[in-house]
């Protein structure tokens, strides 16, 4: 994983993954006390930056290999991303999802193609699943966040990053990314390294899923109590990955938790003052900009929104509590 | 006002009004039986389109003319984006607001540092309000759709469309835009005629404010009987514009007429699919595309989602009966 593997990402999809805005509002500005920046990975196709890494672990594959299928597992984002970059390529996608996983998402990954397997989180192993499926169908498993070309797609939004700040005239700035398993957060990391080393990655999670600052404070991989339960159901993850987190390790700041109150307020803003839908994981690095902003350096601050795909009445929670 | 004048109108916004996305999602394509391209003006500074004609107008005006001031009535939109402008040239904006207004646009508007006069519909005259003003202070009126340089600027979304519809490969398809006054109307059809003849607009507005729609029909303008108290509220006029019109009764082809519930469930799915913030005035094109089909022809439709300024009540109603 380096720059030149984020870069041969980013030609492969050019022209499929959609190269989102940066966005600002002097009102967010005023709330923070310093300049906000947005990367509003909600208006990706399929509602997150996932698609970015699935296509590229996808399209990399030999076209022999791709042509027999890919596997996915995923409550989520990553089985869209997945099941979108399948179809573009016109090859089967096959998701294991929890049972108990948001309808929006299980109904979104099939309306795209895939073929859904649901198993029961207490009783069933998706290891097991997915591994039966991979021996008789020769299909390929994509993994959301370990794997090297998936985290090299991820990069390619640190590649727009870097570019629209210095567009922007930033050069020194925290960079907030939500962070689940790592993934995003270690592409961005890579990518930012090459391209605008005066922007340092921050990862932020919601409070009692906070793996990865706690992994970056003791210097070692820390797990979470559970991954079952938490508003912020797209970024929860068992702990940092075996891949992503020397990368974290060796180039992201401290980390920032959240509440989940700051995470509804935050949607609520991008709500009122950007005009685009949050998901509560994709909201965790906006809250951590505008209510920590005490833990962070300089004037200007960018902060990832890395989905939106959250069912009506969760946001509309948050825009009542907002 | 030609293409010119919005080429140079274009060249002044460089770097201040930003250029938005052609958004698209499969659901939405599969919802109307074609593609579906979506021009999310919602993401534009202030949350409409309106900054794109104010700053035109403001960039025009001679530069010691502009230092005494510029005024505007409005009840919304086009107050934000005169007061946004008025701002970033440095120089005082009066906005003269009924005293219903939505509270969240009279704030808006202050935010950004203009000076709000409140009338009272019923017994004041904004005019008389104005015109006082004007002598008082000098300032000049930035009117909102009828005004050369402002249609010029509302234009510069054409162009826009023109560029990314042609990079999606789409020559011919009816281009639906939400129409209040009829200035961004005729700046985009003004736009297309240059840039992309085979992309014909169609104004589009709700029912029971259909006055464009039967200024068409009947070759003359018409009016509507209130201009009050409908859902859409940032595009309702009292009749099509005297410069507008001419523009539209020449370019344009016939009206489309949407229902409040078509356009409560065209927020939803702008929501759902697209992760953006439509104003119910802003959902009427997407509403027209999605319900509307019948009246189209070709394989692909264009619409714009003019604003997103929409308060958190009236947001709710859409995502639950959407």
């Amino acid at each position: 994983m380096d720059i030149a593997a984020i870069e041969a990402a980013a030609t492969r999809a050019e022209g499929h993954v959609r190269r989102t805005p940066l966005l600002w509002s002097p009102a967010l500005d005023a709330l923070a006390g310093r300049r906000v920046r947005v990367k509003p990975e909600c208006l990706q196709h399929t509602g997150s930056f996932k698609l970015r890494g699935a296509w590229s672990a996808i399209s990399a594959l030999d076209p022999e290999v791709r042509a027999r299928g890919v596997l996915a597992y995923s409550s989520g984002n990553h089985a869209q991303g997945v099941a979108w970059a399948a179809r573009a390529f016109g090859v089967p996608a096959l998701i294991i999802m929890p049972r108990d996983a948001p309808a929006a998402k299980i109904e979104g990954t099939r309306a795209l193609g895939a073929e859904v397997v649901l198993y029961d989180r207490g009783s069933e192993s998706r290891e097991e699943i997915g591994a039966r499926m991979e021996a008789e169908r020769g299909l390929t498993l994509i993994r959301p966040y370990d794997e090297p070309m998936v985290i090299a797609g991820q990069g390619t939004c640190g590649l727009e990053i870097a570019a629209q700040a210095a567009e922007q005239g930033i050069e020194t700035a925290d960079v907030l990314v939500c962070c689940g398993g790592g993934g995003l957060t270690a592409g961005i990391a890579l990518a930012l390294e090459a391209k605008a080393p005066g922007l340092r990655v921050r990862p932020v999670e919601p409070a009692g899923y906070d793996d990865t600052a706690r992994s970056l404070a003791s210097g070692t991989r820390q797990g979470n109590a559970t991954e079952a339960g938490g508003l912020c159901d797209a970024i929860l993850t068992p702990m940092p990955g075996e891949i992503t987190f020397p990368v974290l390790h060796r180039l992201c700041g401290p980390g920032v938790v959240v509440s989940d109150d700051e995470v509804l307020r935050a949607m609520a803003l991008a709500f009122r003052h950007l005009k685009v839908v949050a998901e509560p994981g994709g909201a965790v690095a906006l809250a951590a900009a505008l209510f920590h902003g005490d833990a962070q350096e300089g004037d200007a601050v960018i902060c990832t929104i890395s989905g939106g795909n959250v069912d009506t009445a969760t946001f509309t929670r948050a825009l009542e509590q907002g």
